[in-house]
């Protein structure tokens, strides 16, 4: 039986879970696999701090030259994170004649084309399933399971810590700041939060997604972010009344040749798949050309459900090693059908609106009609709460419109001088 | 660049997907995966009939020699269904040194180890993507995706025109006869409906899926089977007020080293990812020990959407072909965990019971006498039609309970003088 030697950096708590469960599943994995997995050293900065599993001191360096130049080693694990200095090591790695397995969700949205054509140029790979979804096979399924499809959309609540913060506001009706400090208590928000809240995780995730499903590389700065620090119990409130529940969402949407890639809250119909992915999962939906719509479901962080997806990856390299190298890393472009993304201005979608007016006979109508002139026509309108000479919401849904006349028109309604307050605007998918 | 060269048996409606799709895709599917897939011969009884796409005359046989025999042929497409001629040509393609691709459920839970067998001793695969799940890539998620983990239950909507009719039924207050005959005109539902609404297809599925899932070879008659044609409007309403939903489940829970396999009307809580699987969808819902709940959700049936699958599996064994023959289909028993599986009458689970008695009184109270009496504690009751000496549906959920028991229960209560038809019991998992 063929042995593949695994060199790991980085041991800490998704490290050691990996370390934990290739030790458990050992005799498991080379049953099913007709594999030997051994993992032959652990790099880490760190070696003396007790983890969650015991390994020989012998596995332990602080120097990652004994992993990048052992020529044993088949496959490099890189799960230290950010820029650098992980992107020297897999480089490094793949220049070595390695192939690569990485969770590094926002190198890949940053060097996307460096790292792929490293790997290309030395007949390597670079897998990188535990990168978006924690456990959910969405990386195997885009490349391989659909590999047929020309994706029409992809529509993902890929971040669990605002994912946990929404259902506990629409649950429990904590407000948005205590729902946050819930959720660092127990561990589901860093105390730094700002990258899960705004968006900037999901678009990370939503970078790797959209390259590899529309077969394009996808810049961090083509992508449109809005996070959820904004969204306030009246408009949870308020969507459920129309049916319709908030979620964040990352966005990847073809028609013809043009992309659209996106970061925000979104109202999804209560009865859609998505809308039941509560707490810390995360999903992705997928339609596709052949397939139609798919959903992929599963928890999203976690050092159990993240080693189940690092694992997946390297025991695929070592069954393929051998093989005679082909294509997947190289052929990055084939979705050459991409020729240009959308700016945000120039989505069309449909649109809740929250307007906070000072209660006065004509007030509506004058709203109404800025709305009107700007060619967007009004779906539905909530408004409830009346109480004279105060601010009351008016709540309305649009039908289509385009997002530049829906800021026009904001700006303008904001601007009357029975308008006190900034309107608020959240984005509805028509496919959701 | 290599070339890969196809031979497909069997030119029905999913087979001229295929066709449809190989030529339609080439040119895309060239660039993703770096290898030529040609189709090389068809074979059919019929290759007079216009299909659903064109083909040159010199593509097609009536001969299946000329694909089983032709040692060009690398990938053997198996597409007419059946067990006989089914398994001969199967076993015919191993023999000859090829890779095999089904979607033949039936065969595969029929002869799930004879297969196997014949692949491992040949080296050869046997992939069959569209089998279970139509579109959803769940056999690559359970085979690779998961490899890891070992698995506690899968709970499957496996059966599209089962759950068109709950779907009907629910939605539309349609009774089963006129959901039935719907789906009938729509194309959801065979004429001879039978296979379908008695549970039968969906067992041969969770034969697959618990063989696959559990390494275990599961046979059709380890399988208990109860279809939906007794589900009534009344069940279906009743359950809607306990906030419970009916569905045709396939259901595989281990328990240590004991197994449960049995498919039946299920009921289950409305919030639950599985219950919002409406129409001709399937959906799979896995739990692991990695990676905990995962749902994978898409089309169950249809041409482009089985298509999707076949393809996948033809590009998977093309990119392995070369490689060292490591394990997969040799390896169908590392669950050696699987001691036994139970019988229906020892699992434990919820049930919801529709007992229609004379209302008079004390019956009630007969009622709860001799479920207790079974050791069956009931967790609420609905009792709201109150009609004198006439007959009234006393409705309830009890806590967990053992089949026999709840068996037993029902026996006597149906013998009580006051009962006059039979009652009904729906089991509810309580994972769901």
């Amino acid at each position: 039986m063929d042995t593949i030697n695994i060199g790991l950096i980085g041991f800490g708590t998704i490290g050691a879970g990996v370390v934990k469960a290739l030790k458990e599943k050992g005799y498991y994995l080379k049953k099913k696999a007709g594999v030997e997995l051994n993992l032959k050293k652990i790099c880490d900065k760190d070696i003396v701090t007790p983890r969650a599993v015991k390994v020989e001191d012998s596995l332990l360096t602080t120097n990652v030259d004994e992993i990048l130049t052992d020529p044993q080693i088949n496959i490099v694990v890189e799960l230290i994170g950010g820029i650098h200095p992980a992107k020297e090591f897999i480089l490094n790695a793949l220049a070595n004649g390695k192939d690569v397995v990485t969770a590094n969700k926002a190198l890949l949205a940053e060097a996307w084309e460096e790292i792929f054509r490293a790997a290309c140029e030395k007949g390597r790979e670079v897998y990188f399933e535990a990168s978006v979804g924690g456990s959910i096979p969405i990386i195997k399924c885009l490349r391989e399971g659909l590999i047929s499809n020309e994706l029409e959309g992809l529509f993902g609540i890929v971040n669990g810590t605002s994912n946990y913060i929404l259902t506990q506001m629409e649950e429990r009706a904590l407000d948005f700041r205590d729902a946050l400090k819930e959720a660092q208590e127990k561990g589901y928000a860093e105390k730094e939060p700002s990258l899960d809240i705004k968006g900037i995780d999901s678009a990370h995730k939503l970078a790797i997604l959209a390259s590899l499903g529309f077969g394009k590389a996808i810049k961090l700065e083509d992508i449109y972010v809005e996070g959820i620090q904004d969204i306030s119990l009246r408009d949870i409130a308020y969507a459920k009344e129309f049916g319709l529940r908030i979620k964040l969402l990352a966005i990847a949407k073809r028609e013809h040749d043009e992309l659209e890639v996106r970061v925000h809250p979104t109202l999804i119909q209560i009865g859609h798949p998505l809308a039941s992915v509560n707490g810390a999962f995360n999903a992705i939906f997928v339609k596709g050309d052949l397939v139609g719509e798919q959903l992929f479901y599963g928890l999203g962080a976690g050092a159990q459900p993240t080693s189940s997806a690092i694992i997946s990856d390297i025991v695929d390299l070592a069954l393929r090693s051998g093989a005679p190298k082909r294509a997947w890393a190289c052929n990055l472009e084939y979705g050459a059908r991409i020729k240009r993304i959308r700016a945000i201005e120039e989505i069309e979608t449909r649109y809740y609106m929250r307007i906070s007016a000072i209660d006065r006979p004509g007030v509506f109508a004058s709203i109404a009609g800025i709305i009107g002139k700007h060619g967007i026509s009004i779906a539905s309108v909530i408004q409830k709460e009346r109480m004279k000479e105060q601010i009351v919401p008016v709540v309305l849904l649009t039908h289509e419109a385009n997002e530049r006349s829906i800021r026009a028109a904001l700006n303008e309604v904001d601007s009357l001088p029975v308008i006190k307050r900034k309107s608020v605007a959240i984005r509805m998918e028509k496919e959701l």
